[in-house]
C-alpha cells in the first residue's frame, strides 16, 4: 500500500454544524491532520458570512487553531469547497442536509442519529465492521454516506467484539453512567448535574440495543443481517466532563475463563491497526488490573482518546461476566470515530 | 395499643461513635424524638472527657442541637447512662465493642456490619421484616443487639418485597450510583470525585448479594431461612452528597403487568406505618411517572428521608423488567432506618 | 399591635411568573403562610389555561404543595383574583407587567430589577431600610410598587449596615463566588461548571455596586438620598447549587476592634425581628468563630435560608477589616426577601 | 550561548517525595526532558525498595512512563545517583532532607515553603527575578537550594512584574479560588467540595502576602531588598481539579490605561523566553478580551500549563483596575516552575 501519510496534497475536507460542540471538535482533531485538510466551514444561517472566531462560541480546552479562526462561515449548502463532509449536524436538520450533500456528490461522513440505520448506510466501527464498508455501493446517491454509531454504542461494540468472535454472546445488560460532553452545549444545566444523576436520557436506551445488531451483523452480497443477541440498556447522566462509564453483565454462548477473556481483549485489533490509521488507537482496548480503574478522569484520554478501557472483569451470579467500561464519548465515541471512518475510506480508496 | 407518643418519662439513649458521621446524623435525627433522649455520648479515647462540641468537627447542615454541644462524652464502655447504644461504630472496632455492651445489658441498635449476618442477629427493615426481631431471644446476651442493613441494601430490598410478596423473584441485577456520604468523612477525594466515577466501593457488592437473602427469608421455628434468590450488584461512587440511585433488572416467577407492579409498590405499607410509628414513612415507596424521576437532589429527602422513591419501569428484554430506585443512604439506609428500629422493638415491648 | 397570627382571613395573593424557579420558590415558601394564601398563578401565555402540575417542571426539593398542583395558570394580566401579587418575571418583561399590575390597584412586591432603582420605588431590605417603604405614597398607581434588592447584594447590605451605624464607611471592596441557583433555570450549563469557575456574571457588578447606596441612603422629606460609599465588586459563579460566599474588604470611618465589630453584628435586628414577621430570622446575622466557616452547604439555611453568616473577621492591610460572608440566595436574596417585604408591608398597614 | 537541546549526556536527576502528588507530577513533566534523564526515585520508608508502580498510587492522567513504572524507590538520604534532587516532599520533613542533601552537595530544587523565605535562598520565577540566583553564592551548602513560590503566589507575581516596571504598584487585594489539587491528595474531602467552596485554606494567606515581596525585591550587593507593596489576600477552596483563580485590585503608583497595561502584559517576556528553556512558555501573559474568559477548564493548559492568563481588566473606583487571572497551580505553580528554574540554573551554567 502507497505510505499515506507522505502525500503531498492533503484531501480538503468540510465541517456541517462547525460552531457546535461536534463541530468543535471536528476542528481539534483535524487541525493537524496528515491526510486531511479543512477547506470549508459550515453552519446554520445565522452564522453565515461570518468569520469563525467571530460566530463559534469556542470552549475546546485548545485555542481555536489559527488557520481556522479567520475562516468564512458558509451555509450547510452543497456547494462547499471540498471532497469530505464531516457532520456534527443536529439531528433535527442532519437528514436532509446530509442527503443532498451525498446527492450532490460529496462523502458524507456523519456523526448524527439520522441515516445509521438505513439499509444501505454503514455503520462502522473499523476495527469491528470495515467490511461493511463495501455496503456504499448499494447507494444511489452520486457521493455517498457513512455512519458512526452513538457514543454510548461504540465502547461497548468494541469490547464485545472479541468475545463475540471467541466466544458467541447471547445476552448484554448494560448500565451507562454518561458524560455531560454527550449532551451538547449547553446540553444539561448545571441546577440538574452538581450533587445529582438524572437517571434518563432520552432517545439513548434505544439506540444502545438497536445499533450495535446491525454493526455485528455479517456481511454478505451485498446485505448486512443483524446478529442475533439480546441487548438490555439504562441510561443515566453523571456529572463528568467527558467519558462514557458503562456496567455490563454478559451471557456468553461458549465458556470462557477470566483469563481467556482478558486476553482476548488485549489481542483484539482490527484494520485500522493493521493498515496503520493515524487516528487508530495503539491498542483499541486496554485492560486494566487494579480493581478501582478504569475511572473517567484518568483513563478517558488514553492512546488519544481513541481505546476502550476496562476493567474489573469478574463472574456474575446470573450472567456469566460481569465489567466496567470506559470510552471517551467525543472522541472514540464521536468525531475521532469518524475521522477513522474517513480514513479507513481512504486507506481503502473509497475517497 | 398504648399511645407511646405521649409517654412522659423518654427512654435514655446513648451514641456510640457519636463523633463521627453517622453517629452526628443520629445526633441530629434523635434531637427532637418523642419517645427517646440523648444522655449519654461515646467515642474513642482521644475524644473522651471533651465537650461535645469541641471534640466533633460537625458537618451536619443544621446546627449541633444546644443540649448536645456541651455534652462530655466518654469512652465507648458499658458504664453509660443510658438503656439503649445506638451504634455509629466504624466496623474495625464495632464488634467487639458491640458486643461488651450487649453482655452488659444494653440494647445495641447498630448501623455497623460487625453482627449482621450472625443467625441470631435481626436484620431489620421494619417494613420488611419485623417478625425477624423475635430472634433476638436466642441471643445469649444480658441485652441484645440488632441491626439495620448496609445503605444500599435498604432501599433494594424495600422495593423487592411487594414483587416478592406478590409475583415471587428469580433474580436482581442492580447496578448503584452510592453518595459520598456513604464513604463516611474525609471519605473520598475531592480529586477523585470531581469530573469522574469511581466504579468500585470495596466489600459492597457482596453486602448487596447476601444481606437481601436473610431480610428477606422467612422467620419459623426460631429460626431465619434464606430466600433463594439470585442477586448481582455492580457498585459506583458518583459526586453526590447523599441519596443512592440503583438501576435494576428483576426476573419474577410469575407474569405481571407494569400498572400491576406500581399498584403493589404504591400499596406496600408495613408494622411501622401500622404502629404509626414516629420515624415511618407516610409511604414507603413513592412511585414517579415522570421519565427523569427520581433523581438524588430532589427526592432523597421525601417523608423525611424514610421513603425510597422508584421510577421508569419499564420492560426488559433479558429480564422481566427494570426500574430506578433511590433511597437516602444517610437516613433510611443508616441512622434513620437504626432509630426505626429501635421504635419498632419499643412499641412491641422488647425494651 | 394586633397580632396578626391569628387573622382568620388570609390575604389572597398572586405569583407572576409562576413556572420558573423564582416563582416555584414563591410557591414553595408560601404554600403555609400564616398571612397570605395563594389564590392566582400566573405565567407566560403557552402555559396559560393548563393546570400547575401541567405546565411547570418542577424541581423544588419539596413535592408541589397538592392545593396548587391543580391550579390553572393564567396569563400575567391585572384580573387575577388577589390583593398582592409576588413578581418573579424575567427582567425581559417584568417591568411593563408590573407596572400594568399597579396600574390597576395590585400591591406588586417584585424581585425583578427593572423598577428597583426608580426614585419612589423603595428598594427594600426590612432590617436595614424599612423607613423607606414609607415612599411609596410618592407613586402615581392606583396600587404600589416594592422591590428588594439583587441576592448578591442582601447579603453584603446586611452586613454592612451595623458597620455603617456604629463605625461608618469609607469603601467596600467585594468578590462573590455565586450559586448556580442565581442563574435561573436551566441558568449555567453544567459544561461550564464542572470542574470550572465563571469569572462573570453579566450585569452584577453593576448592581452590587449602586444598589447598596439606594438601600442604606436616608430616607427624608420623601427622598431617598443615596449614601456615599465606594462599593468595587467581582463576580464569579461557582459550582454550589445555592448560597453566595462574599469575601469582603472595608474601610471603616473610625476605628473599631475586631470584638465591637462582632458585637454590632451579633446585636443587631431590625423591623422584622422587633415586630415579629414570621419570615423573619430569630437573628439576622450570625457570625463563627470557626475559621473554615461559613461554608455554603452547611450555613445556607440558617434560620430558614433568612440569616446571612459572617466568618473570618481579621485585619487588613489595606483596608481595615476583611470578613467572609454568606446567604441563601433563593431564599433571602428573592423569595423570602420579597415575603418579609410583603409581610413588612402588612405589619404598617400598607396592605 | 551553547544549544543545549543537542548535548548528547542529560543530566541525572532524583525526585524526593516521588510518590505524593506532585513528585508524580515532576515524572510526567520530566519523563521526556531534553536535558534531565530521571536516575533516582525517593520516598518514605514504608515506600522504599518496592518498585515504584507498586508503591505509587498513580493518579496522573498519562500512564507511569514505561521506564520510570519499575525503577526501585529510595529513602530520601544524600546517597543517590544524580545531580540535581527535585523536592516533592511535604513540608513537615521538606526542612531538614533538604538541608542534608545540599549539604552533601545536591542541587536542591524545592516546590516546599520551608526554606523559600531563607536571606540566602532565591525564591525564583525566572520571567520575574533570574538575577535572584546568584544570591545561591551566599550559601555555605556544598550543594545549593533553589525554591519557587506557593502556587497562588506565582501567577500573581507574573501578573504584577510588568505592571511594577511600568507604572509602580502601591497594593494589591486578591482573593483566590483555588483548586483541590493544590491540596495534595488525598486533600480536601468530596463532603467538602461538592456543592460547596471552602473559605479557608491554612497558611496561604500569608503566603501570599510576603512571598512576592522578596520575589519582587531588588538584588545589590548580595542580598535581596524586599520591594515595599501591600498585599492583601483571602484565599477560598472550590470544586476545580486544576487551575487557580484570582480576582485582583491594583493600585498603581503613576497613571495607565487599559490599553497600556495590556500591551505591557502582552509584551511581558523574561529570561525563560530569551534563552529558549525547554519549559519556558512562548508568552508568559495571554491576555483575553472576553469578558467571560479566562476560566480554569478552559485555559489552565495554554502555553502547556506554563503560561498565565489575564482577562477582565477595568478600572476600579477604590483601586485603579481590577482583572481576574489563571494559572496551573501544580504545573506553573510547581513541578513546571520548579523545572524551569532548574533550567535556568543549567542555562547559566550553576550546575
Amino acid at each position: 500500500m502507497k505510505n499515506l501519510s507522505t502525500l503531498t496534497e492533503k484531501i480538503p475536507v468540510g465541517i456541517l454544524g462547525a460552531t457546535g460542540s461536534v463541530g468543535q471538535k471536528f476542528i481539534e482533531l483535524l487541525a493537524d491532520h496528515p491526510w486531511f485538510e479543512i477547506t470549508a466551514l459550515a453552519a446554520s444561517e445565522r452564522s453565515s458570512d461570518r468569520s469563525y472566531s467571530d460566530a463559534a462560541n469556542w470552549f475546546m480546552q485548545t485555542p481555536i487553531p489559527s488557520h481556522i479562526a479567520g475562516m468564512r462561515l458558509n451555509r450547510c449548502e452543497p456547494n462547499l469547497p471540498c471532497k469530505i463532509v464531516f457532520s456534527g449536524l443536529d439531528s433535527r436538520v442532519a437528514g436532509e442536509i446530509e442527503t443532498k450533500f451525498a446527492e450532490a456528490g460529496y462523502i458524507v461522513v456523519s456523526n448524527a442519529k439520522n441515516h445509521r440505520m438505513e439499509a444501505n448506510v454503514p455503520l462502522l466501527i473499523p476495527e469491528v465492521n470495515s467490511e461493511h464498508l463495501d455496503i456504499v455501493q448499494n447507494q444511489e446517491y452520486a457521493g455517498m454516506i457513512v455512519t458512526n454509531p452513538n457514543c454510548s454504542t461504540i465502547g461497548l461494540v468494541i469490547a464485545l467484539k472479541p468475545l463475540i468472535d471467541n466466544f458467541g454472546i447471547e445476552a448484554v445488560s448494560v448500565v451507562t453512567m454518561q458524560a455531560l460532553s454527550g449532551a451538547g452545549y449547553p446540553g444539561v444545566s448545571g441546577l440538574d448535574c452538581v450533587d445529582n444523576v438524572l437517571p434518563f436520557i432520552s432517545g439513548e436506551e434505544a439506540k444502545i440495543e438497536t445499533e450495535p445488531l446491525k454493526i455485528l451483523g455479517n456481511y454478505e452480497q451485498g446485505r448486512i443481517n443483524n446478529i442475533d443477541i439480546k441487548i438490555s440498556a439504562q441510561c443515566n447522566r453523571v456529572a463528568v466532563i467527558d467519558g462514557h462509564l458503562e456496567c455490563v453483565s454478559v451471557k456468553l454462548k461458549s465458556k470462557a475463563t477470566p483469563d481467556e477473556i482478558i486476553q482476548v481483549w488485549q489481542n483484539f485489533s482490527g484494520a485500522p491497526q493493521r493498515q496503520n490509521l493515524p487516528f487508530a488507537p495503539h491498542k483499541p482496548i486496554h485492560y486494566f488490573e487494579e480493581n478501582h480503574f478504569p475511572q473517567p478522569k484518568l483513563h478517558r484520554n488514553i492512546d488519544k482518546g481513541m481505546a476502550v478501557s476496562i476493567g474489573r472483569l469478574r463472574e456474575c451470579s446470573i450472567f456469566d461476566f460481569k465489567f466496567v467500561l470506559l470510552s471517551h464519548n467525543t472522541i472514540r465515541g464521536a468525531t475521532g470515530g469518524a475521522i477513522l471512518n474517513a480514513e479507513l475510506m481512504k486507506a481503502n480508496n473509497y475517497l
